[in-house]
């Protein structure tokens, strides 16, 4: 028996605090007079008033819950974050269509940053403020969900990171998530003021600066210019973005550890050298063809090719310059760095680089597998070997985000999309990247979709965000027998 | 130690028979008068002499082998043919470029059906002929290959094979080969032979009718028309060679007992389940579209549907209609269907109906797993469950498979090609279909690809049609090591 009122219960008090976390808009609001003032004061009225009052209606439910209770938490926690989270866009009219508000509210919780927004300066400054927040309060729920539950209700390997977390053994969950999520969310707040003082020193205003921290971290990508950061010429503001997006895709775990000078911890950690590898690698390539063909200087080359890199690895998203023009070898790279996503661990959203590397390992190994078929090769991860069961499950996570994609873009295509828009439509919603290639490529946005088609893109930026079998698991028969 | 004694003693015996293989093009030649004759009896003569030769030579090596002359001699079976089968299109100078007769000849051992020509019917008739068998002879050897072979090597789950083939039990290879090769290539004969004569009831001369059945058969696609099967307005005809491409399509021992009146053996197969549902349902989809949007009648909607279809899903390539034209659902529908391949142990390529079965299997298991994450839960093939060993060897081999498309589509879209073509020229020749889309769909050919891509793309076909585990573990430093 599912128990229903404990999913009341938490739901109703996330809802409470997301009503609270939307009053952070209103000194915005009052210092630049957008008339946005009422909407937002009504939103967080109705989401602390209907959350609060769930939450006292079951307050004596004791809070300890089962597998499918926490699949199901998790699930409707980002939906009902997203329905509520929309009502400023609706009822300020800046966004008056349901549809859209939704699709712009649901692509900042799940820190993806697709927008149907055609003119992100008209916006109202306390609703652009509450439209940056979506994405670092997704950016914190994430920490949570991929640091203290994933691995515990063991989606797609994520157990691999029990050992690795700072904390208390994690036999139980409940001192675990509170220990964990203190350490780390204090990492994430810090490195959001810090990312914001560096851009203030580059000039920018404070509004705008605190926007885009909250962004950055969240690897979310909204940004509060419809040019996103290439409306920045400054190469300072370029590179300090760059190096918060990389922060924000590297596991918060080794930033902990970093923090406290123990830089070998780091470094021995092979996702993390894959990471940097990778992402060296493709800059090194990006770069010298850019150099080429684009007719940049050797400085620009790089730090165009290098801000894009890591904002599509890491699944932000920002832009400064139009990868969809370049020579097509290069927004091809660009669409397959969409399938790797950050490190696990960080707010990075798509297959991420530990399970890249399980599979690469594995590969290698099934080769050598095929010479000697009695031969025991177990995966070595980070000096120790990592057992079939959790190859199989991240095996399994791969195959399903195919699946999707490829589900996804028969979808897309069937709307009457090219292959290049619909592909770039499903790698981008489903890695919670943002910008796509084709009719979602980096000049242009999501608003031309039909309705059916922005409510299935959002349905993909939900099991984007969620390791798609937290969701997935919800429409198995299976889930509800008994 | 590799024996290369032994490997040098089949491959020498394999060349003789290839130059005897192309004597059968001399009735033709000396019939049509084309002066392709002494080009003809020169190549045959050098590869008689050079096999020969060779085989004489190592003729008193016991011919037993292990595991790694295993996969030497089948890749190099492929290389060897393909070079030694391209001597007739040079010498007679009608494809007087090396490179470009290589490609067209590995195209033909592979079964695939890409093409450099840009005028098939001034080709000599001898020497379609030998193009056209070089697929029928590829075929066999993928029957061989796949039924007899690679189950014993266990290679990508084909291990599910040993307990479905007629014979005797599979603990001697060489008894094995020999009586279950007997029993499939007289199958593939007969049906060849009867195609044929379909055709010639449907007014191809004998030279087209021949040519056609031996591409038919192999899932090939090389036709004696520049047009394809398009060049034939013939329903009939159309018909005629869906039907036998179907069968073509087919695990050749289900044919074994449908010949032999089992029909319940046959239709209890899991496989042929799937893959007729499959192919069903695509075509009914592709129907329906094709009529709303191509202005067609319905007979026409459903010729055409079922005939690409059918042709794409078995990885043969024939043409009747131009679907890169089509609306962009269609063709990225065609596109996906070169992923899936006909049945495992038919001659079609790509990833194959029993392989993608399992995947979809095991995936809906994997949510069920989640939720009993201590329920052993074997995945269930034909009425028995699979060994989770059976199970990596094919989730390996897609991921695998997918690997190399991503890293093909890299390399190809870096010599200039757009992501529609480079996708579709990895996914045409590494699936052993034919044409692709973009710059080499069907109205399209490969002629304009430079050298380099004219070779890497049939290293592509190679490795696509020979189960691609058996080229790339000749690359691993292990496989040479001791």
């Amino acid at each position: 028996m599912i128990n229903f009122r404990i999913i009341f219960k938490v739901l109703g008090l996330l809802l409470l605090l997301e009503g609270l976390f939307m009053l952070f808009a209103i000194p915005f609001s009052l210092y630049y007079h957008d008339n946005d003032l009422v909407p937002i004061l009504i939103s967080s009225g109705i989401s602390i008033i209907t959350g609060g009052l769930t939450w006292i209606f079951f307050i004596k439910t004791p809070t300890s819950f089962g597998r499918r209770e926490g699949y199901i938490i998790v699930t409707f926690s980002w939906i009902i974050f997203s329905f509520f989270g929309s009502l400023p866009f609706v009822l300020s009219g800046e966004i008056p269509n349901f549809t859209d508000a939704f699709f712009e509210t649901i692509s900042g919780f799940t820190t993806t940053g697709a927008s149907i927004l055609n003119d992100i300066e008209s916006m109202s400054h306390g609703l652009l403020l509450w439209r940056s927040m979506t994405q670092w309060i997704g950016g914190m729920g994430i920490i949570v969900l991929s640091i203290a539950i994933l691995p515990i209700l063991g989606i797609g390997g994520m157990q691999l990171f029990i050992a690795e977390v700072p904390g208390p053994t994690p036999d139980k969950l409940h001192p675990r998530i509170k220990a964990t999520a203190t350490r780390l969310w204090g990492i994430y707040i810090i490195f959001t003021g810090l990312e914001a003082i560096f851009l203030l020193f580059g000039g920018m205003d404070l509004f705008d600066a605190v926007c885009h921290s909250f962004t950055t971290m969240a690897t979310g990508g909204f940004s509060t210019k419809q040019a996103s950061i290439a409306f920045y010429a400054s190469p300072y503001i370029q590179y300090v973005i760059t190096f918060f997006m990389f922060l924000a895709g590297t596991n918060f775990t080794l930033s902990y550890f970093a923090l406290h000078m123990k830089f070998g911890k780091v470094w021995k950690n092979e996702e993390f050298r894959f990471y940097v590898g990778l992402l060296l690698g493709v800059t090194f390539i990006v770069s010298v063809v850019l150099y080429f063909t684009e007719n940049l200087p050797v400085e620009g080359s790089f730090r165009n090719a290098v801000f894009q890199v890591v904002s599509i690895i890491t699944t932000t998203g920002y832009v400064t310059a139009d990868y969809s023009r370049w020579v097509p070898f290069l927004w091809v790279i660009i669409l397959m760095l969409m399938f790797t996503g950050g490190s696990a661990g960080s707010t990075g959203g798509s297959i991420k680089m530990m399970r890249i590397l399980l599979l690469l390992k594995n590969s290698w190994l099934e080769l050598k597998r095929m010479i000697h078929p009695n031969a025991i090769l177990p995966v070595r991860f980070n000096h120790r070997s990592v057992s079939s069961q959790i190859i199989s499950n991240v095996l399994a996570f791969i195959i399903f985000y195919l699946l999707i994609t490829i589900f996804g873009v028969i979808v897309i295509s069937f709307l009457g999309y090219d292959l290049d828009s619909s592909f770039g439509a499903v790698a981008a919603t489903l890695g919670n990247v943002g910008p796509g290639i084709g009719a979602v490529g980096p000049a242009e946005n999501y608003y031309h979709f039909s309705g059916f088609g922005k409510w299935f893109l959002s349905f993909l930026m939900l099991m984007g965000r969620l390791e798609l079998l937290t969701v997935l698991v919800i429409f198995s028969p299976s889930f509800w027998k008994k």
